[in-house]
């Protein structure tokens, strides 16, 4: 909970109006967090006078962020107080993605919760970007109509998409198996209401942040579509790199005089554990399916299915050591399609981890959220914002 | 400059006292980086009022953290405003270095400039830790009697030393070269003024945010005394990882079916580029001289020297490609000893990067604090914490 604060915080200069505005963010993430909850309570937890809470309070529940739930249960000393709740309607995040075979959409309420959800199985590989972004547009439109009936109105959008994005833009530099390149997405979709591009392996490293069952602050998050990606969450904080380029887990060299890869490197990690790699040491044709044939094989015993998930283990034990060594992680989680895979891959990866790691080896955890996790964190990405900065959608509306 | 105020915001809640004890930080980062300057200036800077100002200023004379320079020169409309300057007495920073060949210390006052300085030869390895530190007390109490001549007053000692020391503590977990395990040094030094111990690789990084003629934010600190250690600086932030062991790239697999490592390991950094791995590739003797010698015998032409180090480079360039992939820094920095040692090895780790890095190659640069580095970075986090946090200085005066 300290990161969104220390965020919040860097934009707003020490004033009493920045004050305020990083005060009624805590008075949202506290009910976010722990509520519904009194008056009182939001008070004595972030430790600011009733008096002043009571005004921070006014002033979300006329923005349409916080509702009252009504008197307490009486019998408690003084003058009952309501119950404050995140509202149920009002701003809601919207989250989109971009798959090689599919597209999704779906919208978040400040809950968390998710209100509606629709998704299309398309082959994208090779098409161009507008007809993408307009198949996506009508998902999103949908999931929208969907939403503002139950009186949502989204507060933006978070398109997740499995290439590299220039760091605070929202141009696609390179998505290899879309086969795009400097793709400036923002331009493709309408203005209103605002649009971010993220990395899928980024959305997917905050939902587990936000959502994960542990949560913890520091991790490493391996998925996986068709290349390998990674993120790194230090301090709660997702690392983005210079450029917006960080996590590319797939191009750490593992066997350095290994075969050459298309990022013009040789022996990188995905040439031994991508998906393309092990459907061929699976004696599986790479046209032929992906990730859940590679599951349904392994599941039934398939010999050189399982030996091939063994080696991609021990080529990302390789690769992972390195990451822990320079790191020193406390987790590493396995999210997105490899999750399913997680079975196979773990008994050779860990073993490996466990023989080369300089420490203690760091703990190696399976992701919930699978392959839902980039558009979750795309969602949510924008009810974060929301409850970092209230005051900014207070004033919008 | 961002970095110490979230560091010095995220303990202190968001009160009016609060407030206050950050507002006194900027005050004195702002002097300290850009000054002497008036009050106005100082206003002006920060974006406070000129009374609010006056008030902080006071405070921080009143406890010797700032001075007043004499009226600035005349002819300026108003009444003629004083220049303020950091305090050239008062609060300092005592560094002290625990090397495998050397003990050293030193006294920065608050303008950072070193105001006394002591070392000694000395070989640790395999020493006990108690002669190690009587005789670094020694070197401490020298150079604080020197500085206290002068009316400084030391604030904190930072302790560098070459290993493992575990997150927010004083126990040096691991010092290989000098066989030190799990060894408090917070027991053996006096209480006060108080100790911090930390690692030199994350020293001589930090020295390079602060001192450094770049200053990028975002950079990857190599440095070697024996082993090969590096810093991960992120948005101005040192990345210690969950138990401090971040940075360990002298233990990134390069070749994984190489050589056996101490670490337990297969094929480590180390066992390529490592001191020990270079002088023996260069035909001269592990004992017989360091990094000293390896660069006079650069310099005089050795063939077998250069090739050493060519080879050393190469396997450097592996290991910080998947370095670069992961975390996209925007500059690597070679510092410590093997800033002297970089005209040999830059050429084929910059050619290594080159060719495998996924995105464009990052910037390469070296060090201009050199061995300096860990020593002056040990002092600078003493007055570092004073700027940070004025107000605690000035209540334990």
């Amino acid at each position: 909970m300290t990161a969104p604060l220390h965020e919040a915080r860097s934009g707003t200069p020490d004033t009493q109006q920045g004050m305020r505005r990083r005060n009624l963010s805590r008075v949202m993430h506290t009910i976010a967090a722990d509520g519904p909850m009194s008056r009182a309570a939001v008070a004595s937890r972030i430790r600011l006078t009733r008096a002043a809470v009571s005004t921070l309070v006014d002033e979300l529940i006329r923005a349409g962020l916080l509702e009252e739930l009504g008197p307490e249960r009486p019998g408690r000393v003084g003058r009952p107080g309501s119950a404050l709740a995140v509202s149920r309607s009002g701003p809601a995040g919207v989250g989109a993605e971009v798959g090689v075979d599919h597209l999704a959409a779906c919208v978040v309420d400040l809950r968390g919760e998710v209100r509606a959800r629709a998704e299309r199985h398309v082959s994208n590989r090779g098409r161009a970007p507008e007809p993408v972004v307009d198949d996506l547009a009508a998902l999103v439109r949908q999931v929208s109509e969907e939403a503002d009936r139950e009186g949502l109105r989204p507060a933006g959008i978070t398109v997740a998409v499995p290439g590299l994005v220039a760091r605070d833009s929202r141009t696609v530099v390179r998505a290899p198996n879309l086969d795009w390149h400097d793709t400036d997405l923002g331009a493709l979709l309408p203005a209103k209401p605002p649009v971010t591009v993220d990395n899928e392996a980024n959305l997917g490293a905050l939902a587990e942040l936000w959502l994960g069952e542990r949560a913890p602050g520091d991790f490493v998050h391996v998925s996986a579509e068709i290349g390998i990606g990674a993120a790194v969450v230090v301090d709660g904080r997702l690392l983005r790199g210079t450029r917006g380029f960080a996590g590319e887990l797939g191009h750490v060299p593992v066997h350095p005089e290994g075969p050459p890869c298309a990022c013009g490197g040789q022996g990188c990690l995905e040439q031994f554990a991508g998906e393309v790699a092990v459907l061929r040491a699976a004696g599986l044709d790479p046209g032929e399916g992906r990730v859940g044939l590679l599951a349904e094989r392994a599941v039934s015993g398939d010999r050189r299915v399982r030996s091939a998930l063994r080696e991609a283990g021990t080529a990302m034990g390789i690769a992972l050591t390195g990451t822990v060594n320079l790191l020193d992680p406390q987790t590493v989680v396995l999210g997105g399609a490899l999750s399913r895979l997680a079975p196979w891959l773990l008994p050779s990866l860990e073993a490996e981890l466990e023989r080369r790691t300089a420490g203690p080896a760091c703990e190696i955890a399976v992701s919930q959220l699978g392959s839902e996790g980039p558009l979750l964190g795309a969602a949510h990405s924008v009810v974060r914002a929301v409850l970092d900065d209230p005051a900014g959608v207070a004033h919008s509306a």
